[in-house]
């Protein structure tokens, strides 16, 4: 079996809104976990920027030489705020304008009549983008280069995500082992660090405490592309688990 | 009246449990929300980025030369992947050991006989830091410079965050005024274009939609250290909504 290439992501949030904490971001907890089970794409840095051209400017330019794709969400819709089509154009200075088959499927799914000026904003773009669909509200994202664009709200983004992947090449696939146990993380630390050092560069393994039934724990998440390597570290920790009489939670 | 001048933040989510998706990040919205309600600082970047020490290394020296603070969230546990203490020491080239106060809290609070080396490393920082207190776990946070480092886990973040106060030089409070329609963006962009047009640079306007009781709508969001130009703001837009009879959804 020809082994496949790690393939990686980066994610840009646009939108004051999330920066200010009035909105909770849903949507990197999303991308991440379907570009890894879909696609076998690693998210490897998030950012959060605000509705300021030159700064959207800047990090496209950055994270599109730095990662494999970037997927935006934010700042497609028809107000004035919505500036991430122009500054995806600017930064691949490329040409800005109506989109042809953008503008088709928005005249037809409004009506020529209903079809007023910002609506027809949401089909100018650069116009050399390939679309991505919108089954739920229509407006596209769209695609320059390697830099997916969709929009903010999540349950619009959740609808188009599957029609993304035609533009994916696809990776290794990330899988991951999560063991809940009854202890605190300082009770495993030592051990834990062995273990990860005999697989490192294989699995990565995280420790994570959490709160639930009024019992502190810990999470331990190894992850890895291989599913091998994954079952050894699982060994070792159902050793450390036992040596250490640990209630293990299970969820 | 002396003006305040205008205070910022960058906030680094350090944590691969974040990026991959496992974990939904509640600290940015947090973080957001308190820096302005308490101390008029305003957000304008977050960065999420994998417990690797050269990628830490490289966005504090980055981010803590373009932002009045920096705060970090994460990596400062007890375990293997827990390298934010020692990775903000290489950054600002500081000596990294053990920190006598914080060593003396954590052997107070756990007594010696159960002080282990797990619990010791949590006393390991730069040791030219002060002290962030933690009322819930003992375990301190700190500071380096313009640089806040706190644990990831919310309950514990939000439990320290008042004992960042003393460290803090406060900005003008931005304030937001939030007006809830029953339209949808198309119908109202060109006028709130406008408006905005007319407030620029002193109040940011910002539209986003909704779905609630089976309705769409859209919330528009002015925010101002100005609270007479918030107030002009919503007169324009009062104005908007009698003329094209839009409903108000009161929440």
């Amino acid at each position: 079996m020809k082994k496949k290439k790690k393939v990686n992501a980066a994610i840009l949030i646009i939108g004051n809104e999330i920066l200010s904490g009035r909105t909770q971001d849903k949507n990197v907890a999303f991308l991440s976990n379907w570009l890894n089970i879909n696609c076998g794409i690693a998210v490897l840095e998030v950012r959060i920027i605000p509705d300021v051209e030159k700064i959207i400017v800047e990090n496209i330019k950055l994270l599109s030489k730095k990662f494999n794709y970037v997927f935006t969400t934010g700042g497609i819709g028809p107000t004035h705020d919505d500036i991430t089509a122009q500054a995806i154009a600017k930064a691949f200075k490329v040409k800005y304008g109506f989109h042809q088959e953008a503008y088709k499927i928005l005249e037809n799914y409004y009506g020529k009549d209903k079809f007023n000026d910002g609506r027809k904003k949401m089909a100018k773009m650069p116009i050399v983008s390939k679309l991505i669909y919108n089954p739920s509200s229509a407006a596209p994202g769209f695609i320059t280069k390697n830099v997916l664009s969709l929009p903010g709200v999540p349950s619009i983004l959740n609808s188009m995500i599957e029609n993304c992947k035609r533009y994916l090449v696809k990776g290794s696939k990330v899988h991951s082992h999560t063991t809940n146990l009854f202890t605190v993380e300082s009770n495993i630390s030592k051990e834990l660090d062995k273990i990860q050092k005999k697989y490192k560069g294989f699995v990565d393994i995280g420790s994570y405490p959490f709160f639930r039934l009024g019992k502190v724990g810990v999470s331990v998440v190894s992850r890895s592309s291989s599913k091998i390597k994954l079952r050894h570290v699982n060994k070792d920790l159902t050793k450390l688990i036992k040596l250490k009489k640990i209630n293990i939670f299970d969820i």
